[in-house]
């Protein structure tokens, strides 16, 4: 055995002398697509490489599905939100004809464990944690796949596929399983690992899993793995020229991707964790099957995830359920979290994480309710000509969609298109509260950055449009609000009262009850408050209609300075109490740490000057009567300026040390 | 005169040897972005030329507005639908970064007419039509464009172009006017009319209009036209070096466009009608100033629109304003009937064309409401490895897609792109009624579909998702009323005041109180009813609930064979309610057309056999005493043949003619 490793390791270092060299990057052609994409392709060592379909605008897309045995939790939710990004922005931005086959892996270890666990069949086992998958994915906005494909539904493809492979020499029966042999695939000009050039033989070996520890007898090399697996008691098993067995875990997906995608396939992603064994396996058995040597053109993997520095784990404690996560935050707030890190680097999870994108996520929806404010204000006859500023912004506009265009081409680069729309953001912002620009540009810049949200799953627009519409009764409310509250300052209570008094509101038929009940209530109450000339009243009243009633109803009104009249935005009713409940969290621990501080301080008080240097070991080693350091801890003399520094000290704990003693006199 | 105006033909002779050789296609650079798109461009007679913008994605775009005097037209509409089409295409499709510039003319010698009539200041004369323009845009769901230019802003910026044109040489002034010098400008080499060489002498002096024909004698030659005009009493007037005047029509478009995207220009465009003099006058008057010799890379031009045949005229009493149009078809209707035909070709609008476009948005809506249904209806969990059906469909999509795309490169060939959609249409519906096709792939085609519509600004989605969801409620009302049917048709009245009395209906708070009130109303009659053991009563309420109840809130069910559940879908009211009035109006039709063939026959009834065949003296010119013919027109005997069918028609006609004159013995 030992010699047969070393002859092996032998092979793969004669065939690794230039890593990636095996990689031959898709040339272009009269009728290719190119758009400058380029992506850090795994087979090139990431390297950034031209993205070019093998035929026109079409790309078919392979991405590794999740195997279905527990709960979804936030590494899954990485993954699939990092492609759900690659593919709208291939298919919206780029105008790629995707076709995207996503795996469901129902046949594995684990799976097999967790079914015996709770005494079920299998696939009943692996259909309620499909589609625990799927709605976790559904709540994420992460839209499905174009082909699911389950490896139970695939398993004679897999059994054919094993044959080509065999009958090709490159796979050999042995005790009821098949295995590939990865000594005769080198031996024959193949490359393996392709992804990973730089593993060593340990790592070959511990690429097999568990179940397959014991099985080395069985193999030609340690470094085989398995394509088939002969069954064992109380395992799902499948006929096949080999006997009853079942599928190994890597050849799932050389299949499946081929029944779908054939070969050769434009694009495949998974996890970084499935990059060796899992993907350099799925590569050279297909390459083994075809006989060819690019099987995928482009590999691209998404980065890893921890939590708060840690992997996370169910031991560690930090495992997170996407159905947790989702309880406490929006999935637009999740979205965000992940769209702000670069999808193929490293990334940690952690709650301060999540505060940045709560507040990036608030600045979004302000600036879509107030750009929709501007917008409904402004009128197509007012003055039109362009200023100075239009001209600023227009070119900010367009040198921000030239930032952005190189950035999406450049690997996705998410974090610098998010950082230009932010100051694009912050621009219209000024702009538009300094009056100074014209609406049809404004206009264009939201679509566009609405657009680009898009490419995020994320839609501000129709989060506040998917309603009916209440413009018309909000126009009226504000407005006799506002009414209300001038004649209220001017004790004018017949101006309040015909305010309240008027005609019946104008609205849509089919508008809330809820809407319509707290707006005549508010009316009703005002009209009493306004009998009685109480001012007082008729202000709370104005207040609770703005923060209570209509607040819970999801919609703000926004009180502008005396002269100007009041805006109103509306929210989704969930949301603002989820933010009510995220501000509340904020500010527990806001307080929390204030009487962490303050105990500290306590701590610090009950100190007279002597025992508070006394405990500076590490600074002083001499003390006169009164407690004064004399010496540092060195036992050198302190310099002039060091006296005073220590003299000022001692003062500010004496006070603090007398004040506490008073402090204790009162109390008893 | 005649002398001077013979130098100039041959003048313009010696320049158009060949037609179009001074266009110069834009030349694809290192940094160009090319997407493979054509245009008909009236610069090279209409001949297709890539498109190639300047600067790398960004398109600076300038269209002509419209002289605001009057009420908007169909002729708009047509013309600013397919410039909407065409923005919609070129940022959402091919994702050009585009700066779009429309102008508002609102100095013209129709406006001082109409505004002297009106007794009104021009200005606010002109904001009145400038705001029905407007309005009539918003209604056709037409995007306002990036800038807006009204040439009442750019007066003084006019004024300097025209000094600029005057120190180059290339205009003069004459009597307080200035005029542009046609001979001199093409004896330097210059092309004029670029886009017009065939233009003949009578043609170039009709070019200046009504208020010019007394100043021929200002001008140097017959083919100088204005560029500013000096002031008449009762006009509006500004300051110029060459005294009181205004700007003449063509100068404003050089000078606007000029002022916001420059020189030179990626694309320009306009109705057909505007092409000569005004585009022609424009582009001199740039070049003049510029000093260039191609201000326009591309110009396209809108097709000219004739109504039933003919020329659209007040006078003809065929002119259409949008409001009235859209008073009888909704906005969608009308852009599929312009969307369906090419943006550059001439089109004829008739009532016939707009029954085309109804059927076509009835058929598109039913597809969206019926994959939406089949979606609903569909898990993710259920089967979902691919059968044959669904490569075939997966395949017809790429291939639909390929051919959009081509056709979309291809000078944006609508008509092509809505008859490739209609036949990918029409697969999904066989394959969805025959519920033999995977969800997942169904909702890629919709998306894609829904996107193709939306370059036609056409958003069927959220026609019927921009409300509140009631699908809930309405998943409930389907099941109660399909359980009452089913238990009406067994005389199980129990099982039906089960239904009907079971716990409350769950549904979001915030739904319409008028859906349920309708649905308790008839939960409350079903129960009396069925307490009465009344089962013809079940069913008309049953009905009842359907064709009145839902159907007046937009929505409708349509029930399917007895043992499979009935559906619903959801409406615009107000568009159901048109819906209803188009049909009616076809039902009108059609009962005329009965009334009047009816009336025919009746007419034919009256007459005797020999009255008959007396009349028909094109035919025949001998009878016997019968009546009966029998030479026919030319004097020869009639053949065997011809007796035996005189025979027939002579005893339909007696048979005919004797009901007729029972029938007058009854009625007396």
């Amino acid at each position: 055995m030992i010699k047969l490793a070393s002859r092996s390791i032998n092979i793969f270092m004669q065939q690794s002398k230039v890593p990636f060299a095996h990689y031959k990057v898709p040339e272009a052609k009269e009728d290719s697509y190119v758009t400058g994409l380029k992506l850090a392709n795994s087979l090139k060592g990431s390297e950034l490489v031209p993205f070019i379909p093998i035929n026109g605008r079409q790309v078919n897309f392979y991405y590794c599905g999740p195997t279905v045995y527990s709960n979804s939790h936030l590494g899954h939710a990485r993954t699939y939100l990092g492609i759900d990004v690659i593919r709208r922005t291939l298919r919206d931005y780029f105008h790629y004809d995707l076709l995207s086959v996503m795996n469901i892996t129902d046949i594995d270890d684990k799976i097999i464990t967790g079914a015996n666990a709770a005494k079920q069949d299998f696939l009943e086992f692996t259909k309620v944690w499909e589609k625990d998958f799927f709605d976790a994915m559904e709540a994420l906005n992460i839209e499905l796949p174009d082909v699911i494909t389950r490896v139970s539904d695939y398993v004679p493809e897999i059994v054919t596929f094993i044959q080509k492979i065999i009958s090709n020499g490159y796979a050999y029966e042995s005790n009821g399983s098949v295995y590939f042999e990865v000594q005769k695939y080198i031996a024959d000009g193949h490359t393996y690992p392709k992804m990973r050039p730089e593993v060593n033989a340990e790592l070959l070996q511990e690429g097999e899993g568990e179940s397959q520890v014991n099985k080395q007898s069985e193999k030609k090399s340690p470094y085989d793995f398995a394509l088939w697996k002969a069954s064992k008691p109380e395992e799902p098993k499948w006929q096949s020229p080999w006997g009853e067995g079942r599928p190994g875990w890597h050849i799932e997906c050389s299949v499946m991707a081929s029944a779908i995608l054939g070969n050769p396939i434009d694009l495949h992603a998974g996890g970084i964790d499935l990059l060796f064994p899992h993907h350099d396996n799925s590569l050279a058995q297909a390459e083994a099957c075809f006989n060819c040597e690019q099987w995928i053109n482009y590999f691209i993997h998404l980065g890893h995830l921890n939590i708060a520095d840690r992997k996370m784990s169910k031991s560690l404690k930090n495992f997170m359920t996407i159905e947790e996560v989702l309880k406490r935050y929006t999935p637009r707030q999740v979205r965000l979290n992940f769209a702000i890190h670069q999808y193929d680097a490293p990334q940690n999870y952690s709650e301060e994480q999540m505060e940045q994108a709560i507040a990036k996520d608030k600045s979004y929806q302000e600036f879509f309710q107030n750009t929709k404010i501007y917008l409904r204000q402004s009128q197509v006859t007012d003055a039109q000509k362009w200023t100075e500023n239009d001209f600023q912004l227009s070119a900010l506009f367009r040198s921000t969609k030239q930032i952005i265009h190189q950035a999406l081409t450049n690997n996705f680069d998410f974090p610098t298109v998010v950082d230009a729309t932010d100051k694009l953001i912050n621009q219209v912002n000024i702009q538009i509260a300094a009056k100074n620009v014209r609406a049809p540009l404004i206009s264009s810049v939201v679509n566009y950055v609405n657009f680009i949200f898009g490419l995020l799953g994320i839609n501000y627009q129709t989060l506040f449009s998917n309603q009916i519409d209440i413009q018309p009764l909000m126009e009226q409310v504000c407005s006799i609000r506002d009414k209300v509250k001038v004649a209220a300052r001017n004790n004018d209570f017949e101006s309040i009262t015909n305010a309240v008094s008027q005609k019946q509101l104008e609205y849509e038929k089919n508008i809330s009850n809820h809407l319509v009940d707290a707006i005549n209530q508010f009316q009703q109450e005002v009209l009493v408050a306004s009998q009685n000339k109480n001012k007082q009243q008729i202000f709370q009243l104005c207040d609770k209609l703005r923060d209570q009633q209509l607040f819970n109803l999801g919609i703000k009104i926004e009180d502008k300075d005396k002269d100007q009249a009041s805006v109103w935005k509306q929210y989704d009713v969930q949301e603002l109490k989820l933010e009510r409940e995220q501000q509340q969290v904020l500010l527990q621990q806001k307080e929390q740490q204030k009487k962490k501080e303050e105990q500290e301080k306590l701590e610090k008080a009950k100190l007279s000057p002597k025992e508070f240097f006394s405990q500076q070991a590490d600074k002083y080693s001499e003390f006169d009567e009164t407690g004064l350091p004399t010496k540092d801890k060195d036992g050198n003399e302190l310099s002039k300026k060091q006296k005073k520094v220590v003299q000022e000290l001692w003062e500010k704990q004496n006070k603090l040390y007398n004040s506490y003693l008073e402090q204790q006199k009162q109390q008893q």
